[in-house]
Protein backbone atom coordinates (compact mmCIF):
# COMPACT_ATOMS: atom_id res chain seq x y z
CA UNK A 1 0.00 0.00 0.00
CA UNK A 2 3.00 2.31 0.60
CA UNK A 3 3.19 2.31 -2.88
CA UNK A 4 0.11 4.33 -3.66
CA UNK A 5 0.47 7.63 -3.96
CA UNK A 6 -1.89 10.62 -4.24
CA UNK A 7 -1.96 12.13 -8.67
CA UNK A 8 -1.10 15.48 -8.20
CA UNK A 9 -3.21 17.92 -7.53
CA UNK A 10 -4.96 19.92 -10.47
CA UNK A 11 -8.08 21.18 -9.14
CA UNK A 12 -9.12 23.54 -6.45
CA UNK A 13 -11.55 21.44 -4.17
CA UNK A 14 -11.88 21.27 -0.66
CA UNK A 15 -10.94 17.53 0.17
CA UNK A 16 -11.35 17.37 3.72
CA UNK A 17 -14.66 14.90 5.05
CA UNK A 18 -15.16 16.84 8.05
CA UNK A 19 -14.96 19.83 6.44
CA UNK A 20 -17.49 19.64 3.24
CA UNK A 21 -19.83 18.41 5.67
CA UNK A 22 -19.75 21.67 7.71
CA UNK A 23 -19.60 23.63 4.65
CA UNK A 24 -22.55 21.97 2.80
CA UNK A 25 -24.60 22.00 6.07
CA UNK A 26 -23.94 25.25 6.54
CA UNK A 27 -24.73 26.13 2.32
CA UNK A 28 -28.19 24.21 3.29
CA UNK A 29 -29.06 26.16 6.17
CA UNK A 30 -28.24 30.26 4.61
CA UNK A 31 -30.33 29.29 1.84
CA UNK A 32 -33.29 27.75 2.66
CA UNK A 33 -35.82 27.88 6.16
CA UNK A 34 -37.29 24.98 8.24
CA UNK A 35 -39.68 26.88 10.01
CA UNK A 36 -42.84 24.77 8.81
CA UNK A 37 -41.03 21.13 10.29
CA UNK A 38 -40.69 20.73 14.07
CA UNK A 39 -38.27 22.10 15.33
CA UNK A 40 -36.50 18.73 16.64
CA UNK A 41 -36.76 17.83 12.91
CA UNK A 42 -34.40 20.40 10.95
CA UNK A 43 -31.48 18.25 11.00
CA UNK A 44 -33.52 15.24 9.58
CA UNK A 45 -34.42 18.05 6.65
CA UNK A 46 -31.37 19.80 5.96
CA UNK A 47 -29.50 15.89 5.86
CA UNK A 48 -32.47 14.73 3.44
CA UNK A 49 -31.61 18.02 1.44
CA UNK A 50 -27.79 17.29 1.39
CA UNK A 51 -28.73 13.60 0.04
CA UNK A 52 -30.30 14.84 -2.70
CA UNK A 53 -28.37 18.39 -3.42
CA UNK A 54 -32.29 20.13 -3.89
CA UNK A 55 -32.93 23.42 -1.71
CA UNK A 56 -36.21 23.26 -2.70
CA UNK A 57 -36.74 19.71 -1.19
CA UNK A 58 -37.28 21.40 2.12
CA UNK A 59 -40.87 22.76 1.04
CA UNK A 60 -42.60 19.36 0.27
CA UNK A 61 -41.23 17.89 3.28
CA UNK A 62 -44.32 16.50 5.41
CA UNK A 63 -42.95 16.15 9.07
CA UNK A 64 -45.05 14.95 12.23
CA UNK A 65 -44.86 16.44 15.29
CA UNK A 66 -43.79 13.18 17.22
CA UNK A 67 -41.87 11.19 14.36
CA UNK A 68 -38.36 12.56 15.72
CA UNK A 69 -38.44 11.73 19.15
CA UNK A 70 -40.19 8.25 18.88
CA UNK A 71 -38.37 6.72 15.94
CA UNK A 72 -35.08 7.86 18.02
CA UNK A 73 -36.07 6.54 20.94
CA UNK A 74 -36.87 2.86 19.10
CA UNK A 75 -33.93 3.11 17.79
CA UNK A 76 -32.21 3.91 21.23
CA UNK A 77 -34.10 0.46 22.10
CA UNK A 78 -33.30 -1.63 19.57
CA UNK A 79 -35.96 -1.56 17.12
CA UNK A 80 -34.83 -3.29 13.84
CA UNK A 81 -34.97 -0.97 10.28
CA UNK A 82 -36.81 -2.28 8.15
CA UNK A 83 -37.37 -1.50 4.58
CA UNK A 84 -38.37 -2.31 0.33
CA UNK A 85 -34.64 -1.64 -1.22
CA UNK A 86 -31.55 -2.97 -0.47
CA UNK A 87 -30.06 0.18 -1.61
CA UNK A 88 -31.72 2.09 1.21
CA UNK A 89 -30.05 -0.43 3.74
CA UNK A 90 -27.35 0.19 1.91
CA UNK A 91 -27.06 3.54 2.42
CA UNK A 92 -27.94 3.34 6.19
CA UNK A 93 -24.65 4.50 8.07
CA UNK A 94 -24.09 1.76 10.34
CA UNK A 95 -21.97 3.77 12.61
CA UNK A 96 -24.49 6.20 13.64
CA UNK A 97 -26.84 3.50 14.44
CA UNK A 98 -27.44 3.48 18.42
CA UNK A 99 -27.71 0.25 18.88
CA UNK A 100 -26.14 -2.09 15.72
CA UNK A 101 -30.06 -2.31 14.75
CA UNK A 102 -30.72 -4.59 12.57
CA UNK A 103 -31.45 -2.85 8.91
CA UNK A 104 -33.83 -5.66 7.33
CA UNK A 105 -35.15 -6.04 3.90
CA UNK A 106 -36.59 -9.14 2.53
CA UNK A 107 -36.56 -8.31 -1.30
CA UNK A 108 -34.06 -11.06 -2.24
CA UNK A 109 -35.46 -13.35 -0.41
CA UNK A 110 -35.89 -16.91 -2.36
CA UNK A 111 -40.07 -16.96 -1.35
CA UNK A 112 -40.97 -13.42 -2.50
CA UNK A 113 -41.79 -13.91 -6.60
CA UNK A 114 -43.99 -16.71 -5.84
CA UNK A 115 -45.45 -14.65 -2.92
CA UNK A 116 -45.90 -11.69 -5.18
CA UNK A 117 -47.53 -13.82 -7.82
CA UNK A 118 -49.78 -15.38 -5.76
CA UNK A 119 -51.16 -12.21 -4.04
CA UNK A 120 -51.20 -10.04 -7.04
CA UNK A 121 -48.70 -7.50 -6.58
CA UNK A 122 -45.04 -6.19 -6.66
CA UNK A 123 -42.24 -8.04 -4.98
CA UNK A 124 -41.51 -4.99 -2.81
CA UNK A 125 -44.91 -4.76 -1.44
CA UNK A 126 -44.69 -8.61 -0.57
CA UNK A 127 -41.49 -8.69 0.52
CA UNK A 128 -43.15 -6.46 3.37
CA UNK A 129 -45.55 -8.74 4.42
CA UNK A 130 -42.52 -11.56 5.05
CA UNK A 131 -41.07 -9.73 7.90
CA UNK A 132 -44.51 -9.04 9.42
CA UNK A 133 -43.55 -10.25 12.45
CA UNK A 134 -41.07 -7.80 12.91
CA UNK A 135 -42.95 -4.99 12.80
CA UNK A 136 -43.74 -3.99 15.99
CA UNK A 137 -41.97 -1.14 17.28
CA UNK A 138 -39.93 -1.11 13.98
CA UNK A 139 -38.61 1.92 12.33
CA UNK A 140 -40.35 1.24 8.85
CA UNK A 141 -38.47 2.87 5.65
CA UNK A 142 -39.89 2.82 1.90
CA UNK A 143 -37.64 4.93 -0.28
CA UNK A 144 -38.38 3.16 -3.18
CA UNK A 145 -41.92 1.21 -3.95
CA UNK A 146 -45.26 3.19 -4.12
CA UNK A 147 -47.07 -0.13 -4.19
CA UNK A 148 -44.69 -0.66 -0.78
CA UNK A 149 -46.42 2.05 0.87
CA UNK A 150 -49.94 1.44 0.24
CA UNK A 151 -49.37 -2.55 0.64
CA UNK A 152 -48.15 -1.23 4.10
CA UNK A 153 -50.90 1.07 4.97
CA UNK A 154 -52.92 -1.91 4.03
CA UNK A 155 -51.34 -4.45 6.58
CA UNK A 156 -51.67 -1.71 9.09
CA UNK A 157 -55.34 -1.00 8.64
CA UNK A 158 -55.62 -4.60 8.67
CA UNK A 159 -54.33 -5.21 11.70
CA UNK A 160 -50.80 -6.16 11.21
CA UNK A 161 -48.26 -4.98 14.31
CA UNK A 162 -47.87 -1.27 14.99
CA UNK A 163 -44.41 0.11 13.79
CA UNK A 164 -42.83 3.13 15.98
CA UNK A 165 -42.60 5.43 12.86
CA UNK A 166 -42.42 5.38 8.97
CA UNK A 167 -40.52 7.18 6.57
CA UNK A 168 -42.40 6.86 3.32
CA UNK A 169 -40.47 8.21 0.70
CA UNK A 170 -41.47 6.20 -2.70
CA UNK A 171 -40.57 8.00 -5.89
CA UNK A 172 -41.61 7.78 -9.26
CA UNK A 173 -44.49 8.63 -11.44
CA UNK A 174 -46.91 6.10 -10.97
CA UNK A 175 -48.71 5.86 -7.70
CA UNK A 176 -45.96 7.54 -5.48
CA UNK A 177 -47.83 10.82 -4.84
CA UNK A 178 -50.80 9.37 -4.42
CA UNK A 179 -48.93 6.71 -1.52
CA UNK A 180 -47.69 9.20 0.10
CA UNK A 181 -51.31 11.42 0.15
CA UNK A 182 -52.45 8.27 0.99
CA UNK A 183 -50.03 8.03 4.25
CA UNK A 184 -50.64 11.57 5.33
CA UNK A 185 -54.57 10.86 5.40
CA UNK A 186 -54.52 7.31 7.19
CA UNK A 187 -52.08 8.77 9.93
CA UNK A 188 -54.30 11.73 10.25
CA UNK A 189 -57.72 9.83 10.03
CA UNK A 190 -56.61 7.40 12.64
CA UNK A 191 -54.14 5.57 12.48
CA UNK A 192 -52.07 7.55 14.39
CA UNK A 193 -48.41 6.59 13.61
CA UNK A 194 -45.82 9.37 13.27
CA UNK A 195 -44.74 9.55 9.71
CA UNK A 196 -42.27 11.48 7.38
CA UNK A 197 -43.19 11.99 3.84
CA UNK A 198 -42.25 14.28 0.83
CA UNK A 199 -45.57 15.21 -0.93
CA UNK A 200 -44.78 14.83 -5.09
CA UNK A 201 -43.05 12.59 -7.10
CA UNK A 202 -39.85 13.36 -5.59
CA UNK A 203 -38.31 10.57 -3.33
CA UNK A 204 -35.72 7.41 -3.45
CA UNK A 205 -33.48 5.68 -1.85
CA UNK A 206 -30.91 8.61 -1.17
CA UNK A 207 -32.79 10.74 0.60
CA UNK A 208 -35.03 7.82 2.95
CA UNK A 209 -31.35 6.92 4.39
CA UNK A 210 -30.57 10.13 4.67
CA UNK A 211 -33.70 10.54 6.87
CA UNK A 212 -32.49 7.16 8.76
CA UNK A 213 -29.18 8.22 9.06
CA UNK A 214 -30.03 11.67 11.00
CA UNK A 215 -32.67 9.62 12.99
CA UNK A 216 -30.36 7.52 14.67
CA UNK A 217 -28.37 10.01 15.59
CA UNK A 218 -28.83 14.01 16.86
CA UNK A 219 -25.04 14.18 16.12
CA UNK A 220 -24.44 15.71 12.19
CA UNK B 1 -45.60 -18.93 3.38
CA UNK B 2 -48.96 -20.46 2.43
CA UNK B 3 -50.85 -18.37 5.27
CA UNK B 4 -49.61 -15.10 4.06
CA UNK B 5 -52.49 -13.38 2.91
CA UNK B 6 -52.68 -10.17 1.25
CA UNK B 7 -54.56 -7.60 2.89
CA UNK B 8 -57.62 -6.02 1.90
CA UNK B 9 -57.02 -3.43 -0.53
CA UNK B 10 -58.07 -0.32 0.06
CA UNK B 11 -56.76 2.05 -2.24
CA UNK B 12 -56.75 2.09 -6.01
CA UNK B 13 -53.39 2.12 -7.30
CA UNK B 14 -51.42 0.01 -9.65
CA UNK B 15 -50.15 -3.31 -8.41
CA UNK B 16 -48.66 -5.02 -11.33
CA UNK B 17 -44.75 -3.91 -11.44
CA UNK B 18 -44.76 -4.84 -15.33
CA UNK B 19 -47.23 -2.37 -15.91
CA UNK B 20 -45.86 0.08 -13.85
CA UNK B 21 -42.52 0.45 -16.01
CA UNK B 22 -44.55 0.68 -19.12
CA UNK B 23 -46.67 3.30 -17.54
CA UNK B 24 -43.67 5.47 -15.98
CA UNK B 25 -42.07 5.57 -19.11
CA UNK B 26 -45.00 6.42 -21.27
CA UNK B 27 -45.42 9.36 -18.72
CA UNK B 28 -42.49 10.24 -18.57
CA UNK B 29 -41.75 10.62 -22.64
CA UNK B 30 -45.28 12.80 -22.88
CA UNK B 31 -44.08 15.14 -20.37
CA UNK B 32 -40.43 15.48 -21.83
CA UNK B 33 -38.20 15.34 -24.40
CA UNK B 34 -34.93 14.27 -25.00
CA UNK B 35 -33.96 15.77 -28.55
CA UNK B 36 -30.47 17.65 -27.06
CA UNK B 37 -29.34 13.70 -26.54
CA UNK B 38 -27.64 11.27 -28.67
CA UNK B 39 -30.41 9.46 -30.22
CA UNK B 40 -29.16 6.26 -28.20
CA UNK B 41 -29.47 8.01 -24.96
CA UNK B 42 -32.78 8.65 -25.12
CA UNK B 43 -33.19 5.41 -22.79
CA UNK B 44 -30.92 6.18 -20.54
CA UNK B 45 -31.85 9.39 -19.76
CA UNK B 46 -35.72 7.86 -19.24
CA UNK B 47 -34.49 5.61 -17.06
CA UNK B 48 -32.32 8.38 -15.27
CA UNK B 49 -35.56 10.45 -14.91
CA UNK B 50 -37.90 7.37 -13.77
CA UNK B 51 -34.56 6.92 -11.23
CA UNK B 52 -35.46 10.29 -9.07
CA UNK B 53 -39.23 11.36 -10.26
CA UNK B 54 -37.76 14.36 -12.03
CA UNK B 55 -38.44 14.99 -14.82
CA UNK B 56 -36.45 18.71 -15.26
CA UNK B 57 -33.83 16.46 -15.02
CA UNK B 58 -33.30 15.68 -18.79
CA UNK B 59 -32.55 19.26 -19.53
CA UNK B 60 -29.11 18.89 -17.09
CA UNK B 61 -27.89 15.79 -18.60
CA UNK B 62 -24.98 15.76 -20.84
CA UNK B 63 -24.12 12.76 -22.48
CA UNK B 64 -21.34 12.09 -24.85
CA UNK B 65 -21.80 10.77 -28.27
CA UNK B 66 -19.84 7.75 -27.67
CA UNK B 67 -21.03 7.06 -24.52
CA UNK B 68 -23.80 4.76 -24.99
CA UNK B 69 -21.88 2.56 -27.34
CA UNK B 70 -18.87 2.22 -25.92
CA UNK B 71 -20.25 1.45 -22.45
CA UNK B 72 -22.44 -1.31 -23.54
CA UNK B 73 -19.66 -2.78 -25.55
CA UNK B 74 -17.58 -2.69 -22.41
CA UNK B 75 -20.20 -4.06 -20.30
CA UNK B 76 -20.98 -6.70 -23.05
CA UNK B 77 -17.02 -7.58 -23.17
CA UNK B 78 -16.87 -8.71 -19.30
CA UNK B 79 -15.55 -5.14 -18.03
CA UNK B 80 -16.16 -4.38 -14.58
CA UNK B 81 -18.16 -1.83 -13.04
CA UNK B 82 -16.04 0.27 -10.83
CA UNK B 83 -18.05 2.79 -8.41
CA UNK B 84 -17.66 5.35 -5.00
CA UNK B 85 -20.50 4.33 -3.07
CA UNK B 86 -21.97 0.73 -1.93
CA UNK B 87 -25.23 2.44 -2.95
CA UNK B 88 -24.35 2.49 -6.14
CA UNK B 89 -23.16 -0.50 -6.58
CA UNK B 90 -26.41 -1.69 -4.81
CA UNK B 91 -28.43 -0.10 -7.46
CA UNK B 92 -27.34 -2.28 -10.21
CA UNK B 93 -29.69 -4.80 -11.32
CA UNK B 94 -27.34 -7.72 -11.47
CA UNK B 95 -30.09 -10.05 -13.70
CA UNK B 96 -29.59 -6.71 -16.33
CA UNK B 97 -25.50 -7.43 -16.69
CA UNK B 98 -24.85 -9.17 -19.82
CA UNK B 99 -21.47 -10.53 -18.19
CA UNK B 100 -22.36 -10.99 -15.04
CA UNK B 101 -20.20 -8.21 -14.39
CA UNK B 102 -18.19 -7.36 -10.89
CA UNK B 103 -19.23 -4.30 -9.80
CA UNK B 104 -16.62 -3.13 -7.35
CA UNK B 105 -16.51 -0.90 -4.65
CA UNK B 106 -13.59 -0.09 -2.24
CA UNK B 107 -15.18 1.90 0.46
CA UNK B 108 -14.60 -0.51 2.92
CA UNK B 109 -11.27 -2.00 2.29
CA UNK B 110 -9.80 -1.80 5.30
CA UNK B 111 -6.74 -0.20 4.08
CA UNK B 112 -8.57 3.00 2.88
CA UNK B 113 -8.99 5.21 6.22
CA UNK B 114 -4.86 5.31 6.31
CA UNK B 115 -4.43 5.56 2.67
CA UNK B 116 -7.13 8.95 2.86
CA UNK B 117 -5.18 10.00 5.75
CA UNK B 118 -1.45 9.47 3.92
CA UNK B 119 -2.99 10.80 0.86
CA UNK B 120 -4.88 13.94 2.25
CA UNK B 121 -8.50 13.20 0.83
CA UNK B 122 -11.56 11.68 1.65
CA UNK B 123 -12.04 8.22 1.86
CA UNK B 124 -14.02 7.93 -1.29
CA UNK B 125 -11.28 9.48 -3.23
CA UNK B 126 -8.95 7.29 -1.69
CA UNK B 127 -10.72 4.00 -2.08
CA UNK B 128 -10.61 4.52 -6.01
CA UNK B 129 -7.14 4.73 -6.17
CA UNK B 130 -7.11 0.99 -4.82
CA UNK B 131 -8.92 0.06 -7.76
CA UNK B 132 -6.36 1.57 -10.16
CA UNK B 133 -5.46 -1.73 -11.61
CA UNK B 134 -8.77 -2.72 -12.68
CA UNK B 135 -9.21 0.75 -14.39
CA UNK B 136 -8.50 -0.41 -18.19
CA UNK B 137 -11.37 -1.11 -20.10
CA UNK B 138 -14.13 -0.16 -17.31
CA UNK B 139 -16.93 1.33 -16.78
CA UNK B 140 -16.53 3.99 -13.91
CA UNK B 141 -19.45 5.17 -12.27
CA UNK B 142 -19.35 8.14 -9.51
CA UNK B 143 -22.13 8.86 -8.08
CA UNK B 144 -21.58 10.22 -4.48
CA UNK B 145 -18.41 12.01 -3.90
CA UNK B 146 -17.22 15.29 -5.76
CA UNK B 147 -14.29 14.74 -4.35
CA UNK B 148 -14.04 10.90 -5.51
CA UNK B 149 -14.42 12.37 -9.31
CA UNK B 150 -11.86 14.99 -9.06
CA UNK B 151 -9.60 12.37 -7.74
CA UNK B 152 -10.57 10.04 -10.76
CA UNK B 153 -9.35 12.89 -12.96
CA UNK B 154 -6.31 13.61 -11.35
CA UNK B 155 -5.55 10.07 -11.85
CA UNK B 156 -6.35 9.89 -15.44
CA UNK B 157 -4.29 13.23 -16.14
CA UNK B 158 -1.70 11.38 -14.01
CA UNK B 159 -1.71 8.75 -16.51
CA UNK B 160 -4.14 5.91 -14.47
CA UNK B 161 -5.14 2.87 -16.99
CA UNK B 162 -8.08 4.58 -19.03
CA UNK B 163 -11.50 3.58 -18.81
CA UNK B 164 -14.40 2.65 -21.63
CA UNK B 165 -16.34 5.27 -20.09
CA UNK B 166 -17.44 7.45 -17.53
CA UNK B 167 -20.63 8.32 -15.43
CA UNK B 168 -19.91 11.36 -12.88
CA UNK B 169 -22.87 12.14 -11.39
CA UNK B 170 -21.67 13.25 -7.82
CA UNK B 171 -24.04 15.07 -5.50
CA UNK B 172 -24.12 18.05 -3.20
CA UNK B 173 -22.99 21.36 -2.56
CA UNK B 174 -19.43 21.43 -2.12
CA UNK B 175 -17.62 20.60 -5.38
CA UNK B 176 -19.96 18.90 -7.05
CA UNK B 177 -21.11 21.16 -9.49
CA UNK B 178 -17.07 22.28 -9.89
CA UNK B 179 -16.46 18.47 -10.35
CA UNK B 180 -18.85 17.43 -13.55
CA UNK B 181 -17.41 20.69 -14.79
CA UNK B 182 -14.17 19.62 -14.91
CA UNK B 183 -15.30 16.26 -16.27
CA UNK B 184 -16.52 18.29 -19.45
CA UNK B 185 -13.71 20.17 -20.01
CA UNK B 186 -11.50 17.93 -19.36
CA UNK B 187 -12.91 15.57 -21.46
CA UNK B 188 -13.21 18.21 -23.95
CA UNK B 189 -9.68 18.96 -23.76
CA UNK B 190 -8.18 15.91 -24.75
CA UNK B 191 -8.64 13.08 -21.74
CA UNK B 192 -11.38 12.25 -24.57
CA UNK B 193 -13.39 9.17 -22.56
CA UNK B 194 -16.94 8.95 -23.46
CA UNK B 195 -18.93 10.21 -20.43
CA UNK B 196 -22.15 11.03 -18.83
CA UNK B 197 -23.11 13.89 -16.57
CA UNK B 198 -25.34 16.29 -14.74
CA UNK B 199 -25.15 19.49 -14.69
CA UNK B 200 -25.31 21.59 -11.19
CA UNK B 201 -25.51 20.23 -7.44
CA UNK B 202 -27.95 17.16 -8.35
CA UNK B 203 -26.82 13.90 -9.04
CA UNK B 204 -26.57 10.55 -6.56
CA UNK B 205 -26.35 6.67 -6.07
CA UNK B 206 -29.96 6.52 -7.56
CA UNK B 207 -29.35 8.15 -11.00
CA UNK B 208 -25.71 6.57 -11.24
CA UNK B 209 -27.80 3.34 -10.82
CA UNK B 210 -30.26 4.01 -13.36
CA UNK B 211 -28.08 4.86 -15.88
CA UNK B 212 -26.11 1.80 -15.29
CA UNK B 213 -28.97 -0.15 -15.61
CA UNK B 214 -29.71 1.61 -18.63
CA UNK B 215 -26.37 1.02 -19.94
CA UNK B 216 -26.26 -2.68 -19.29
CA UNK B 217 -29.04 -3.42 -21.73
CA UNK B 218 -30.70 -1.80 -24.39
CA UNK B 219 -34.22 -3.23 -23.59
CA UNK B 220 -36.81 -1.49 -20.95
Amino acid sequence: MSEIKRPPKRFDYIDDGAAIYVDSFATIRRETGFDHLPADAERVAVRMVHGTGQIDLAHDLVIHDDLVSTARTALQLGAPIITDAHMVASGVTRARLPKDNEVLCALRDPQVPALAKSMGTTRSAAALSLLEDRFDGAVIAIGNAPTALFHLLEMLLDGAPRPAAIVGCPVGFIGAAESKQALEETVHEGLGIPFLTIRGRRGGSAMTASALNALAQEKE
